[in-house]
């Protein structure tokens, strides 16, 4: 065959597979927002077969010769030197997923499979009867298919590394460990700082807020921050998400809790933030496996920056609390912009990651990646997990937790077997602020702009230097590639600092 | 292989194409009711993809050898007799499907299903600009690759009756014309009659009934029927439909339109009746292919029996009206449940099947079943059709189209190449009335339990004679085993001339 001929079968097959995940994920989607609750069996049976054609497609022999003919091989992806750049970056990705798919056995994808969903369910009884040594079996067995699955995938320096991979292509153990070691040094000490001093009034924010008109609220900013409702929409979910479902088709959900008015809204510029990346993929790349994240931490750094670096600075609120105030007059009537940009901006040590303010945040997620890689290099049991994380949330954050259900099991990752996934949470708070030096020197404004709800700016630039790209990059190579300096803890530390030292009178 | 095991391994491939074929009803009631308008090319892509895959197991040899294994063969399609019959039937349908799937050839469904898009979009233009002629040619190509079809499937008398089979298995152009004849004269009869009186007063159905209270009121109706929430939903869509996604999920749509506050509401009883067969099939052939319609007749008549026979009843209305006028009392502070009722069932001569009453609907479909059948036996030219239209529109309603656009461009159909479609809906009529009889054979005072929206035994009638079998037999079995006679249409004529005669004091 001819490599013109090859290529285009090969991107034929990679569409397929594609598409049917993009299949998956409208299944997925229907599921956590409009599926009546007597269906959920017959759609597990669905996604199960779906998930068997997908396998036998992404280990098809034809992908394999296709790859050969084409020159991609493990040690030299990116295949023959002659190829345009953009299909050299195909080669390297259609071979990492082929590659991953290949070399699990496919007893061990079924046998996890199946006991993934056991393990779920096992740790959601547990959590609710707050009973951790009747999870302890299934959380071995969860650490088990992923150590045999870390070595059918291999790795050079540790087991932990190949789980990885998956999640930050091109990061390891040893790399993250290198920023995530100083970055736990500031930010313990920036919380011990803050610790010490008045917190600042949020009652407010608990007052009743009907969710109608956070709804209002929430839309009017999810349309400023030019989130295309022409290929998306949002929804109620039980758990705020994003997914895609087609080329054109980036959904989101949130969800309202009365007393509450910043839940909410904080999910939906944060599944904003990971929506204008999937929809901001160059078209030539769209439709293929190249029309994805970077990675995790990426996908992080989009969500975040909006949430957090936008969404919870005090330009963003002064152009933005005229409406609230307006929708909501009884409630914020004697609070000033000033006042709420304080209380959105509370920083409390706390027991739950997901409620953990900016400050906080990345600390529990630290907690999370020292005790997986010892649980990985063997120096941690299953046994001795529960006292691990207590000792270990004292220490970085002073608080001891109650329970285990408020402590060790409160995240659902582990119950599915997603080891390695938590540092992808901190390293986007990471990627972010790298990202928004880079782009405050390319912006000097960017500050009025926010003010005045101008995003467009802000969006033009991600676009450009991160969402065109996909997965053309490796996350390692996308930094240095815009900020011309690889991934440090420096930029988002000093963004804290200086925001808090304000914030808190420090 | 054992018997046993050949049969466990077809009931496998069998649930997989069924699943299959649940994965795209998802994507398409997706489509239809909350899919973002971008998404629409991403979206067939998806679903000519899925079509690629369930051809390819559809006609997989694996089946046409357990099937063989098993005894069944196209002439003896039960398969071997010592099997238990629920497995015989089995046997016959997937047989029946496997045979039609595999006599065409791949490049004739492809290119058929591409031709199809394209057709459809033609009749789109056409329609709205009240243009035949542009719609011709692709009218003459559906016609063609209908014919071809028909030649592959193979018929003993006539082209039609390969087509008709898909719908109606087991009847043919002669067995239909034998009932649809008497049907005719005696409906035209009737329509002249009630022609000669003066019409009822109705104009008030047309005043400003606000979306959202016919939303309660519709809602509330459909609880009334005993639509279970738990395994379905209702959605709003340009075209009301019912869907079944899964083996506890069927969905029903509806549409509300402010000045007609019968359309949406009369939608969501047709759908319901629609819904509760599909819910209504026994647990051992639900989640396989004997889960299903035992034909598109059988189907329409649990619709119609429900929107019609029931719905537009007297004692239907003395039950619901008092709660329609607590919703509406301004709108129908002057209106009997007597002057309601009239103007319900108000008879009138059309040009749209879809908008047309009780009495004149059968003849819209009688006009296209004469029309069908003509141009498939070769007797007229798909340029002759517009005028053999209007001619017969004139001859059995006594009205003429005033454009091709309200005349033989009004209904989807043809342009999607399902000749033999339409005889189904008059054959629910038919189907309807006389399973209606026999209904009330044995629940005597089922009048009173409609007037008291007691509409239990006649749901649990229809369960135990009708649903619970599924596609188990065929329809002209299926009625003579429920009513003891083969089917005909004077239950249905009679019905009508009963209620009509009182109705308009004839």
């Amino acid at each position: 065959m001819e490599k013109q001929a090859a290529l285009e079968r090969l991107h034929a097959l990679d569409r397929d597979i594609k598409h049917l995940r993009q299949v998956t994920a409208i299944l997925q989607w229907d599921q956590e927002t409009y599926m009546p609750p007597a269906a959920v069996e017959g759609r597990s049976e669905q996604l199960a077969l779906l998930e068997g054609i997908i396998h036998e497609k992404s280990t098809s022999p034809e992908i394999g010769n296709l790859l050969e003919q084409l020159g991609s091989t493990t040690i030299k992806p990116q295949g023959d030197t002659d190829l345009p750049d953009v299909e050299r970056d195909f080669l390297r990705v259609v071979r990492k997923n082929y590659d991953r798919a290949v070399l699990l056995p496919a007893e061990l994808v079924t046998e996890s499979a199946r006991a993934e969903g056991i393990s779920q369910a096992a740790w959601v009884e547990a959590r609710k009867h707050n009973d951790y040594k009747t999870f302890m079996p299934h959380l071995e067995k969860m650490i088990g298919y992923a150590k045999k699955k870390a070595e059918c995938w291999g790795y050079t320096e540790h087991p932990y590394d190949g789980l990885l991979n998956i999640y930050e292509p091109g990061m390891t153990e040893g790399s993250i460990a290198g920023v995530f070691g100083p970055l736990r040094t500031r930010l313990s000490q920036l919380v011990q700082r803050i610790s010490a001093k008045n917190p600042p009034r949020s009652e407010f924010l608990a007052r009743e807020f009907p969710k109608d008109l956070q709804a209002q609220f929430g839309e009017s900013v999810m349309k400023d921050l030019a989130y295309d409702l022409s290929q998306g929409r949002l929804d109620i979910s039980a758990h705020p998400f994003t997914t895609t479902l087609g080329p054109r088709d980036v959904r989101i959900t949130t969800r309202y809790f009365p007393t509450n008015v910043l839940s909410g809204l904080f999910s939906i510029i944060h599944e904003t933030g990971h929506a204008l990346y999937e929809m901001g993929f160059a078209d030539n790349i769209r439709d293929s496996s190249l029309g994805d994240g970077a990675s995790m931490g990426i996908h992080e750094s989009q969500s975040r920056l909006w949430e957090n670096v936008i969404g919870r600075s005090f330009a963003f609120w002064k152009g933005q609390y005229p409406l609230l105030k307006k929708l909501f007059s009884d409630q914020l009537t004697d609070i000033s912009v000033e006042d709420f940009y304080t209380a959105v901006n509370r920083v409390q040590p706390s027991l739950i990651r997901v409620d953990a303010d900016e400050v906080t945040y990345s600390l529990h997620v630290i907690l999370r990646f020292e005790l997986e890689r010892k649980l990985f290099s063997g120096n941690l049991s299953v046994m001795d997990l529960p006292e691990a994380w207590n000792d270990m949330m004292q220490e970085i954050l002073g608080v001891k937790p109650d329970s285990d259900a408020n402590g060790v099991l409160q995240d659902v990752h582990w119950s599915m077997g997603a080891f390695g996934y938590f540092p992808s949470y901190a390293m986007g708070n990471l990627y972010g602020l790298q990202l928004w030096e880079a782009l405050q020197a390319d912006i000097p404004d960017v500050e009025a702009c926010i003010e005045q709800k101008n995003y467009g700016p802000i969006l033009h630039w991600l676009r450009a230097q991160v969402h065109i790209h996909g997965c053309r990059y490796e996350p390692k190579d996308l930094i240095v590639k815009i900020t011309g300096k690889p991934l440090s803890a420096e930029p988002f530390i000093n963004y804290l600092e200086h925001k808090y030292e304000q914030l808190y009178n420090l």
